[in-house]
């Protein structure tokens, strides 16, 4: 861009990030200290990510402590849905920002104060670029594609799938009515990030939901220092 | 964030959009010099942009000049698929970047050269946060939004609906098996911006295609200077 040192942005990007960086660190030992998974679920808009959150919680209660960070650039619907259920649930609104950052989710975690064993969803901004690149301080980030959106989305936005560790195919109750492949899709996305686990789910017509409930328990089961059975509520 | 002056970021944050805007209004002197009505295509990923695209590309062929600058973080699969319509196409990838800037857009257009009274189409990073602060130098924003994303999006990303000077909702064709309040859709979308025009599109069956022509060739025809027939191809 004329008039710009480009060397100016590149060298505060990266000051943006090692900050993000050491504030996601100090995060992520609180959580290992309270043996809470913290999942980051990612997405663009409309991926039914809410949607599938709320079946989530649902499924969820009574099992195990839950919490909710929702990010969003406006408005405070999301987190209107998740009280709905029962659910602590604090909203972000990041204004300009395409991204929740560490130092508004450390805020949040100490605001919520999730209990010991919780599961704690931190629902960020709907977009399949910036939030790639910013560390929460979660276990795994998770990035859900709805069948509506295009198999290609993993070449498009491949940042965002290498980021992730579990890839969630939603809404297939609608395959019938598009045009989408899933097993090219996977393809795409382990083309990108080889590791990638992949669930397929219908919030709608509840198919997948037991094999999501079940990674989600595992990981938490799995956690250093969990037994596994520590702070069932 | 700690460990960084929100002064420094705030500072170069109005840096970049001077530029970018000292940028834009160059190229926006190159359009109206040539007559070009230049389009810049907004949503976020899979909300049908493309598809719709290339529809519009084959509905206006013969009728005016026409030029594509697909936007992507990576691979060239849309200005692939643009080009077999025949219609002249450059794929410009943004890297970890969330939207297309003006000096990338400049030099796209020196490289593709549209015709004197051409309808340029930019097709911008599927993104509903990043692209709304970044003018290009194009004559509207048009904000593309499927109904299969949800209705409230206008009022969780207001920035992007509020720049834009037409709504278009597509995927139509899947309403009946989608949970989506058009009325609603749209008086969110006003409540942002009450001047928004609306249309309605499956691009998949074709219905409300003549109508977007329209609004193009209408848009086109009032140009400063534009005899409403230059340059026919």
């Amino acid at each position: 861009m004329p008039g710009l040192s480009q060397t100016r942005v590149l060298r505060l990007e990266r000051d943006i990030l090692d900050a993000n960086d050491a504030r996601a660190a100090e995060t992520r030992a609180v959580f290992q200290d309270r043996g809470i998974l913290a999942l980051n679920l990612v997405s663009s808009p409309g991926s039914g990510k809410t949607t599938l959150l709320t079946r989530t919680l649902a499924d969820l209660s009574g099992q195990v402590p839950l919490a909710v960070i929702e990010g969003d650039q406006q408005t405070s619907l999301d987190a209107e849905r998740i009280r709905a259920t029962g659910v602590p649930a604090l909203q972000v609104n990041t204004g300009k920002g395409c991204h929740l950052d560490a130092d508004m989710v450390a805020r949040a975690v100490a605001t919520l104060n999730p209990a010991a064993g919780a599961v704690l969803f931190i629902e960020n901004v709907g977009n399949l670029v910036c939030p790639a690149a910013f560390d929460l301080g979660e276990a795994h980030k998770v990035v859900i594609l709805s069948v509506t959106e295009g198999e290609d989305k993993p070449l498009k936005y491949p940042d965002m799938f290498a980021a992730a560790d579990l890839m969630i195919l939603t809404k297939t109750d609608l395959l019938p009515h598009v045009s989408f492949d899933v097993p090219r899709c996977v393809g795409f996305a382990r083309r990108v990030n080889p590791d990638l686990a992949v669930l397929q789910v219908s919030a709608t017509r509840g198919d997948g939901l037991t094999a999501w409930r079940d990674w989600i328990l595992e990981r938490r089961a799995s956690l250093p220092g969990s037994t596994g059975e520590r702070a069932a509520s």
